[in-house]
């Protein structure tokens, strides 16, 4: 079953002058016919590794292999990792875990002292496989995680049995966790070196706890291939889902100073979705320089929003606030389980009215609403509607936005992989924490902190 | 123990000229005069008065009595509420609750039929109580759980038993919530009347399942009461906790176009307090008209982050992306639990030099790094220490936010109270469901919908 793509709200003749109008239209189609030749070429000479990713069925095997074995022989998962390493695990098993009958997954993609150590004091280790996933295998904060857990292993259960319950996700080649697989013999999958972070949903480092949730992988992987079908046969740029989108998102940003986009999941299970989406769009998308070098700082903040909790949070800026927001709602048709409610106090008009509904209905209705609300105020949005929420449509999502991404960044002529702007941070870290040659950062940092005007700390 | 604010990072000696100047600083210290005079005559007037919720003991008495009893009688209290009336129950109990032995709470936000299904069936109903908070009594998602439950709770306890599973929280004259309660004879806690939702968390609405599991509640309002001592005590605006943060927010905003605030907590268990922060800042402050009836469509949109997840997710944007953002940091200097990396693989120069610490450690290290890069780039930040993560310290917490989201309010000349927004799309909710009254709101979503251009549904 195919998602689908409605773009109305964010035209002109929704939403007027906030919108996309004609003129806008007729610019923007040969923009996208051109960044679709584009990314085809890109794509034929190899240089943009993740599109092929729905078609690697070596790896494929691979990761079925592992988490069939895993499901033999443990209750729990718990994946080691942060970021990229992290979000695309979670979107996946908590879309679509709780509907199938597989291992206990958990994602713990922080240090947090508190949250980690409780996690590790509730586990049955002997149950348990870590699966370590950094992609560098030099991340501070997942080699943190993994030297904890690796020492608890070591000491509860020996030096011979504790192997077995760390599978490794790095690099095939390159990076400390690579040598320490190779040095100790820990189970391992391979990262693909030309994937970034945000793009490895459907690699290993997503796909395999997936499927040692029990989740259908296949599936996943079929729907994004579905989408890739879809984007690469319609017969114009404004009848391929990801640049329709990503074309119309990219418009509002640079004509209509629409600088945030919410991302607003009418469905618990696809939160995470939005997590993963904010990733995604923020680091490939916010960049200091374009590709020629000149400083552009571009970039679009997106925030991840939950329906109907945020219509209770949030709603009332996106109303209205400044008009600096496109919208997109997760719409899911058929929710699975239904819950009815039941027909009571008939007699109070406030209440009575919601009996002989079911839940979905409710969720649903206040999406419409919500939509329509913003449309009136000359809020634009877009809603991606799933028929059901399964390893199919969810598998279309991700594709969906991932070439939405690269279409903006073609569009705005910045460069959608590498995140230059972090590593600065990163080596301040390091100098705070003693590692050899950053002494010259922890300097830095003590000068940083010794400078501050004790007047303006309250 | 006092929580501490940095606001070094937001002066232009820190981060040049996106930063806030001595010009800035010399003009804003006699609005911020003007400013404080106001709410203290606002307040003294009564016309502030979730200001004073620190100080109502009898409420607080009520609160603790029907905790205690809740205590005796049922091992978890489910929160059936929606915005306000569970953000702040969400931000106390996940701030605090795993620290102490009191009933396991479950705040119950939303009405997704998967989630909402599978939390009531997992449920021993006979060993829960529900607590419904809704202010106004009417909000469709909390009423609609509350039917539900009602129905449950009914066939599987009997017309007898089932009430005293029913606590409800709402206005203590008015709504439909108190109608019910009236009639049936269930358990009551008041919503005080003149405070928003959002303002509540010193309510029972938060009060009430905070005691349940074993909080402080005491210590809370107290954390409160010597925010409200230190603020009211300060010798100068600037040395005024929410006043200073509120206004060099609000100057940011204005003078420097940081159209965004961003709340990034180094802890977990704050995170659900940068969730709580966002409905303040984004409903208080996003308002269409100011005081005198002018369209201002004024607002800053609040954005919740997590450290160190989110420097693998978000921070690239906030280093290269738009210089529109103003980041606040929640730092816990104490993390309470300690998880030591042991030593390990000291060969490795990538990993070795982890050995030693803790987590807590390169928790605060990277916060510490984070901050110096965002402020090399020019990007402002300030940071919000607690010395240790408790009752008293959360406490000064929301309040020196609350008296922050009011003070930018009366710097912008808006009302931080009500949420005029949000009432169409309530209306167009009521029209969909079918509430008698409302049909022509059903009538404009169907035409809506009718509307739409197939080209554009892809």
């Amino acid at each position: 079953m195919a998602v689908r793509l409605d773009l109305n709200g964010l035209l002109a003749t929704a939403v007027g002058a906030d919108g996309v109008g004609p003129e806008d239209l007729a610019a923007l189609e040969p923009m996208l016919a051109r960044v679709r030749a584009e990314l085809a070429a890109r794509r034929a000479s190899g240089r943009l590794e993740f599109a092929d990713l729905p078609y690697r069925n070596e790896d494929l095997r691979r990761v079925i292999e592992a988490a069939t074995e895993a499901r033999g022989e443990f209750d729990n998962v718990v994946v080691l990792g942060i970021g990229g390493s992290a979000l695309g695990a979670s979107a996946v098993c908590s879309g679509l875990a709780a509907q199938t009958p597989g291992l206990r997954i958990v994602v713990a993609d922080a240090i947090d002292p508190e949250a980690f150590g409780t996690l590790l004091g509730e586990l049955d280790l002997r149950r348990t496989l870590f699966n370590v996933v950094s992609k560098s295998g030099e991340t501070a904060e997942t080699m943190a995680q993994f030297l904890i857990v690796r020492d608890r292993l070591l000491r509860e259960l020996g030096a011979v049995d504790y192997k077995r319950h760390i599978l490794v996700t790095t690099d095939a080649q390159q990076g400390a966790l690579r040598q320490i697989v190779n040095d100790e013999g820990f189970r391992a999958l391979s990262f693909p070196a030309g994937t970034a972070g945000r793009f490895s949903v459907l690699t290993a480092a997503a796909l395999f706890p997936a499927a040692a949730g029990g989740i259908d992988v296949e599936e996943l992987l079929a729907g994004a291939a579905s989408m890739d079908e879809r984007s690469k046969t319609a017969a114009t740029p404004l009848a391929d889902p990801p640049l329709a989108l990503g074309g119309l998102l990219w418009q509002l940003a640079t004509s209509h100073r629409k600088s945030i986009v919410v991302l607003m999941a009418y469905c618990e299970r696809l939160a995470a979705t939005a997590d993963w989406f904010c990733q995604l769009w923020a680091e490939s998308l916010g960049k200091a320089l374009d590709l020629d070098g000149r400083t552009v700082e571009w970039g679009q903040t997106p925030v991840g929003a939950l329906g109907p909790s945020d219509q209770h949070s949030q709603l009332q800026l996106y109303l209205e606030g400044p008009r600096d927001k496109s919208v997109v709602f997760l719409r899911l048709e058929d929710h699975g389980t239904n819950v009815d409610v039941p027909a009571t106090y008939q007699d109070l008009s406030a209440v009575g009215y919601l009996g002989g509904h079911s839940l979905g209905e409710l969720l649903n209705a206040e999406q419409r609403a919500t939509e329509l609300a913003l449309a009136k105020r000359g809020r634009p949005s877009a809603t991606l509607t799933l028929p059901v929420l399964n390893a199919f449509t969810l598998g279309q999502v991700f594709y969906l936005c991932e070439m939405a991404t690269v279409a903006v960044g073609a569009l705005a002529g910045i460069d959608p992989f590498g995140q230059p702007g972090v590593e600065e941070g990163k080596r301040l870290t390091f100098g705070l924490m003693g590692r050899p040659g950053f002494e010259a950062s922890r300097a830095e940092v003590e000068a940083w902190l010794a400078r501050k005007d004790a007047r303006f700390v309250i």
